[in-house]
């Protein structure tokens, strides 16, 4: 992916807040700015930084182990080594490079780092400036060349779940359908799952974020399924609720009502529509149908490099919708002692409507 | 697991530091204070906190998804729901509870997090104080229970390798066989991997943390095999380096020193010692080979409910071991162009030595 126009954006932001550079430590930031797509272990162990000067050209920061790797990938990058850690280097870097105001992403690094980063600051005269949306402002509205991997990210991610689907067979437990899943993905060709794949049947669909257990699926209960896997870095995310055997009419009226939410949360999807608006859209269908206290979740999700990302659809989320975003619209009915029923899809955000990426229809429309 | 005295003894650490109460967050002392099992999607996805007061019944807070399962687990605590998240609730809380001074977990609160949380303690006039091993200090030596627990992790992860290693054959790629360990981990009954498995044939061996690849297995070349599971909470971690078919005489050589340097270092374990004197027994033995500067990562680190974690065995760490703590001794040689080989075992250090705690001598003693 060509990344010159990001870095550009970036640095006009960085010169218009008079900021000398950003140290950028978030993974998927670093990897949508640079191309280089390590990713941390942990938030203690990293696999390199970004530092994008308002003025010159941008540098990538790492240890040995990833030394060809972010030669190889980030290739508008000059490439450095930090033999004794990021904090030694900015020791010396900092007045070198003539930084007097730095911004570092403040929802990315410990506070323990942080104390330790601000010896340094202050060492050599440096304010630090906290910042928390500069780059996951770019990354909300997706070109299309991210909008082609995700979209292929979802249709493998429906690929596998028609190959579970069909081998589901009652006596299976939730746990071992889970683990298929996730087996599946990886020789279908995805880097891995892009969250804990859900596999929840009957009275364990109550809860919206059910752990896959050891309960076996049995005919005529919904099954709530829900999974996502990334693939070339990008993630998909979708839930299908289906049922072994014959449905019984309880589960056929709320499948039906969950998607019908479910299409009229997507019709109103639009630029220019607010999150709120659109998730009011799908929970007016479900709440005239007395279940407004049973969907207790927002409407629904961004998705990109991270399975959870700007901009939500629910009820507090007043920002706009703009072009280019990808969500997911996955209202739910959950009731305690029964069951859940909720279907997922992912969309693209246009001009005057929406593209939806899912194909799969399995028991959606029944 | 009881932990009464654990919390009678974080107490009196508060009453010395003239502290009202540590927030914990991270996930592992979390579950180490109170037995609540629940883990963290992420660090912006907490499954609760707790409260511990100097003077007073330790707090559990989380959201409704957690509820029973805390109240079930964190018996020693009162739990209670944060309906609108952490922050409102410390509002209400810290000047009913007279808190002014708060401790927290520095080390496992991100910047932005510990802005808002700032606000919020400026307004009850409460000053905070950053910590960092608090908990840790405790964790790192175990008790019986846990060392029970941690044996039966390392047994399972044996009989895991065992089964993958009968069934290696060449042609098999490095990936498949990580994803057969990490299934037939689940299926005999473990949580999951502790951390991502790694299997690194021929040349790839050459970087100690290698990713397995689509490269396949060949007869005759060295493959590393470093894996660990969680049962139970608790982790394992090993390595073996295996060969399939018959082993040249470089490896074999090789192979021998690498063992000689761990037996050394697994002999020179016993409370008292320093981290740093443990690993240069071992260190030694390779140096003198004339591979000192292909061994080029510690020799060990502390496992628990964390697969890293205090102590370490390396140069620069000069504290001295105590009775009960758990480490690995894991030394290599790795030789860019050629592979590597690894042998990690563990081992609890006593009073006057260590117990091994792993049985599997598969390519130990060629």
């Amino acid at each position: 992916m060509k990344t010159d126009h990001l870095l550009a954006t970036i640095r006009r932001t960085l010169r218009r807040r008079r900021l000398d550079a950003l140290l950028v430590c978030q993974p998927d930031n670093r990897r949508y700015l640079s191309g280089y797509t390590a990713g941390d272990t942990s938030i203690n162990e990293s696999s390199g930084v970004l530092l994008i000067l308002a003025h010159g050209e941008p540098l990538l920061f790492t240890d040995s182990r990833f030394d060809l790797q972010a030669e190889a990938e980030a290739t508008g990058f000059k490439v450095s080594l930090y033999p004794r850690g990021l904090l030694p280097l900015l020791d010396t870097l900092l007045p070198k490079l003539k930084i007097r105001r730095l911004a570092f992403e403040s929802h990315y690094l410990l506070h323990a780092t942080y104390q330790k980063l601000a010896v340094v600051a202050k060492r050599n005269h440096v304010e630090l400036v906290p910042c928390t949306d500069v780059v996951e402002k770019l990354r909300v509205r997706k070109n299309e060349d991210e909008l082609a991997r995700i979209e292929r990210s979802v249709l493998l991610n429906e690929k596998v779940f028609l190959e579970i689907y069909h081998g589901l067979r009652p006596g299976m437990s939730e746990r071992q359908v889970a683990l298929s899943i996730e087996n599946c993905m990886v020789q279908k060709g995805a880097s891995g799952p892009s969250f804990e794949s859900m596999v929840a049947s009957g009275p364990n669909g109550a809860l919206p974020h059910a752990v896959p257990s050891a309960r076996l699926l049995r005919e005529g209960e919904p099954i709530v399924i829900d999974m996502g896997l990334i693939l070339d870095g990008y993630c998909s995310d979708m839930t299908r609720t289906v049922v072994l055997g014959t449905p019984d009419e309880k589960t056929v009226t709320l499948l039906r009502l969950v998607r019908k939410a479910q299409l009229a949360g997507t019709q109103a999807l639009r630029a220019g529509v607010t999150g709120r608006e659109v998730d009011r859209a799908a929970r007016t269908v479900i709440a005239a149908a007395g279940f407004g206290q049973q969907f207790g979740h927002g409407l629904g999700h961004g998705v990109g490099l991270a399975v959870h990302e700007a901009p939500s659809l629910n009820k507090r989320y007043r920002r706009k919708l703009s072009a280019g975003m990808v969500v997911t619209v996955e209202p739910g009915i959950y009731l305690s002692g029964w069951g859940g029923i909720r279907l997922e899809n992912m969309a693209v955000v246009t001009e005057h409507g929406h593209r939806l990426l899912n194909r799969d229809t399995t028991f959606l429309d029944i």
